[in-house]
């Protein structure tokens, strides 16, 4: 299954046949207190470098986040996504649990975005799914709803499948629903990451949509994370994810991407790999 | 299930509930020119340094090879095996195609080990298989036979299960058998590593046998190979891999299985994980 994504003049496809796609997860100024200070100033400086530093490194969307406590959330959102559109054309993923903000911003943005998110809970699909359907997006599932996260993948699939049913009901075709199997960190329960692993193989085989995480929960708490999510992103890539929320900027997360593409034949005779790898031998050679 | 290995010293447990069992591959002289010209003269000082570096690394077993051509294979393969014991206790895995040399080894060697290997050649298996049950053995079994290597993995699962049939036949247990899924290029065709994934799979699900790889074979041919194989490392752990045949010294490949270990489950709240990355930092705190 294909979904396809746009900015006023850049389109993508995620999907199983297609280079995995990551989205940019830095700006978000939730644990970033500088950032979110700064934009509640108006000072979009930051905002700008992360999206020219995500792109730069191999982001092809990203997700703006403009959740700033006490700030006017809908009136950052919009000013956020047009800083971010004057220096990229990447499809952008907007992110707000506020419906006024993704009202405002789904307004203001050109092209067809990803919405970050519904979840299962019937008062949120209720009021997501006709703005997703009025503005032609797309949008992210979350595999919980009103009982919380389930530990058993059978209870995350049927949300899943929840989820995919009420779009459909309004109108919403299944390609533009993105499953988000919920990760979350290994430090608090040692089967957290196979709980999702197996939740991504029953996706993949039973629904066939395309699916999405915040890979870097896998290791929050833990020491010295981008291998841990690196190893993940190989491992759940094999289970059907097609797209991340994670940090491009990171070579070490990056680097697992990319080889997991070349391995799961979404870079076929490794065309992207090579060039990359004589891209990286130029820099070396050009510092010398 | 799980298999046990050993030295006159040392045994160590292989399972799906144990931390991944890296097979040091350097104690090879295939393509190792030097290495080979020093066995055949004698000089066992590079085995010697081999066998320290990758257990310093974090093997827990050794593959040892003395195939150097036109050279007394059977008289280097017992000479080395003495010297890697003189230096490390890790059990090891005898590695040769020349029965006299697998002989010759078996009979020196003071403990359980793992022979490697038996394809599913009715001819090899007749001769290997009897070895393997008088020196209370463990053995790799290949997924191929005399029609060579198929890229159809119910082919490769049929072959599996007549090796561990015919070992059974000749009173070796099951858990006995550790099966190589076999891995090939991707640089040669776009599908290996699906292909030897799948096969994992369906070996993991119908056979439930250990399973081990030549893991840097998956990246043969590419350049910048290490995070390639380490990815791949992440993917087949999560089919039901439980050891390789690797380069341990690399950390990137290390890194990745260790990784892997904290998100299977198999490094209980990272324990493991938390204790390398102290040592780490000391190494790093105690350099400047």
């Amino acid at each position: 299954m294909e979904t396809t994504l746009s900015s006023k003049t850049k389109t993508i496809i995620i999907g199983p046949d297609h280079p995995f796609v990551m989205i940019g997860e830095r700006i978000n100024p939730t644990g970033r207190k500088k950032l979110g200070a700064e934009m509640a100033a108006g000072d979009f400086s930051r905002v700008r470098r992360d999206a020219e530093t995500q792109v730069a490194a191999g982001a092809q969307m990203l997700d703006v986040n403009a959740g700033v406590p006490l700030a006017d959330e809908a009136a950052l959102l919009v000013q956020a996504i047009q800083i971010v559109g004057e220096v990229t054309d990447t499809p952008l993923c907007i992110d707000s649990s506020v419906m006024e903000a993704l009202e405002a911003a789904l307004s203001a943005y050109e092209g067809k975005a990803l919405i970050n998110s519904v979840t299962g809970e019937d008062e949120r699909l209720e009021r997501i799914l006709p703005l997703v359907k009025k503005h032609n997006a797309a949008v992210i599932g979350m595999a919980n709803d009103e009982t919380g996260i389930s530990m058993d993948p059978e209870v995350r699939v049927s949300i899943a499948e929840k989820i995919i049913r009420r779009a459909q009901e309004h109108g919403i075709a299944r390609e533009n629903v993105i499953i988000d199997p919920l990760v979350l960190t290994v430090a608090a329960d040692p089967n957290a990451a196979r709980v999702t692993l197996q939740t991504m193989q029953m996706i993949h085989e039973h629904l066939g949509v395309n699916m999405v995480c915040g890979a870097g929960n896998v290791s929050f708490g833990l020491p010295d994370r981008p291998p841990l999510t690196a190893a993940f992103l190989a491992m759940a890539m094999t289970c059907g994810l097609t797209c991340a929320i994670t940090d491009a900027t990171d070579p070490i997360i990056r680097q697992s991407v990319r080889a997991s593409d070349v391995l799961l034949s979404r870079d076929q005779y490794a065309a992207k790999w090579i060039k990359e790898f004589r891209q990286k031998q130029k820099a070396v050679n050009s510092n010398q």
